[in-house]
């Protein structure tokens, strides 16, 4: 856990450290997801490979830029350096590097590490050990009302058609753009779940940026469904991609399912 | 604007002043908007009243507690002491105090001033005189691509089905649950629009939702008209709601509506 506070520490202070590229960012390529997110993937990938190396930490790692660096262990460290990149480009404080350590999919996580990089607010959990807002337990929410529900829904332009009908169902909606985020508001009680129903296959959800998000939903209390109702995996893969139904309670599945 | 920066500050103080209420209000009445809100919109009613006492300010006073307060002046202070209440009780760093000076409707508005209450950004304008984040001048996208919008909208259970048609075609869609933010947004050029489309008449926005944000999207080169197109206009009454479109780029409107 050390280590992976240490690196939320280093990306951190590189996507601080990145003003005039965010700035650029809004002015050229806004819309694109271009450049300034690539430099600050980049750059935290670099750091996490020399932080490994100089630690001589036993960890393989799995990004988005350099997909699987296999340093011959048993153990992976999956790495999203910004989740909600758009709110970074738009100036809104909602985006996380996020970290998790892991074997080969995402039920066997043991280490989970999320900080929001502009309120520093850390969101973490070790297998077995419950997870934690700052130091402070968290607990999702065992018994929702079906009638007043606060869900967070995919909205992209994959939306299925479902999800309307399901958003005129809830109390409240919101769509934060970041899904770290989002999974760990469910973790924390404050929302009832969080659901990603696209019928475009390229832009549902990757391991990396549900890996940590994932075990600390779990270690709360929740759980994290497929839409066939099954618990959800996924192999640390880069290319797989799935949708997603994540709760607090999980008797919520029969409502929303 | 000193006084408005002074009384924006003062809220900010309760509203950090009141961890133990908020997080009361996550334990007991989550869905409720209950207590917590009312605590601090009553304080924040308060402490205006006395400021503009003190300094003899020639304002009257509308807030939602109290309603329209007649200090027999011509113009008044128009105040929502916490806009994203409910994200002030999920944790979510998106809630605001926004304050206004007018006479007597939306259009004549002429100082604005929102302040984050976590991060503290500041978004201003003196009407005829621009509009600024954190003393950086705003403008907003004057060329919107209209297969490539990021767009927030009103995705409540009163939603219009229209809405999911539209954000069907938008690139992204956001509801991020704060009025005044979501406008600024706009007003900064970090997306298109934002549109309120609710069926439901008791869901749509209220004066003292938007008369800060108005101004300052207005003076960064943005419009906000009403859903028949025309300019939208509300009066400073409280009862008053109403459905929108605000958009940096006016020919959006032919797009979108």
């Amino acid at each position: 856990m050390e280590l992976l506070e240490e690196l939320s520490v280093l990306i951190r202070d590189i996507a601080r450290g990145m003003p005039d590229a965010v700035e650029r960012g809004r002015e050229i390529c806004l819309g694109a997801d271009g450049t300034p997110t690539t430099q600050i993937d980049k750059c935290a990938e670099n750091v996490a490979l020399s932080l490994l190396e100089e630690r001589d930490a036993p960890l393989n790692v799995l990004s988005e830029e350099i997909g699987f660096v296999d340093r011959g262990h048993d153990r992976t460290l999956v790495i999203d350096p910004i989740d909600g990149t758009h709110n970074s480009i738009m100036g809104v404080p909602l985006y996380t590097v996020s970290l998790a350590v892991g074997r080969e999919s995402l039920r066997d996580v043991e280490y989970a590490y999320i900080r929001n990089l502009v309120t520093d607010d850390v969101y973490s959990a070790v297998k077995g050990q419950g997870s934690y807002h700052n130091g402070r337990r968290m607990r999702a929410r065992q018994h929702s009302d079906p009638d007043e529900l606060t869900m967070m829904l995919y909205l992209g332009c994959g939306a299925h058609p479902d999800t309307f009908k399901l958003l005129k169902g809830c109390r409240r909606t919101r769509a934060y753009g970041c899904a770290s985020i989002e999974m760990c508001l469910v973790a924390d009680g404050a929302a009832d779940g969080f659901m990603m129903n696209s019928e475009d296959p390229s832009k549902r959800i990757r391991v990396i940026d549900i890996a940590a998000s994932h075990l600390i939903l779990r270690e709360a209390g929740g759980e994290v469904f497929d839409l066939s109702g099954e618990l959800m995996d996924m192999p640390f893969d880069i290319a797989a991609r799935q949708n997603f139904l994540a709760v607090g309670d999980s008797s919520l599945k029969e409502v929303l399912l």
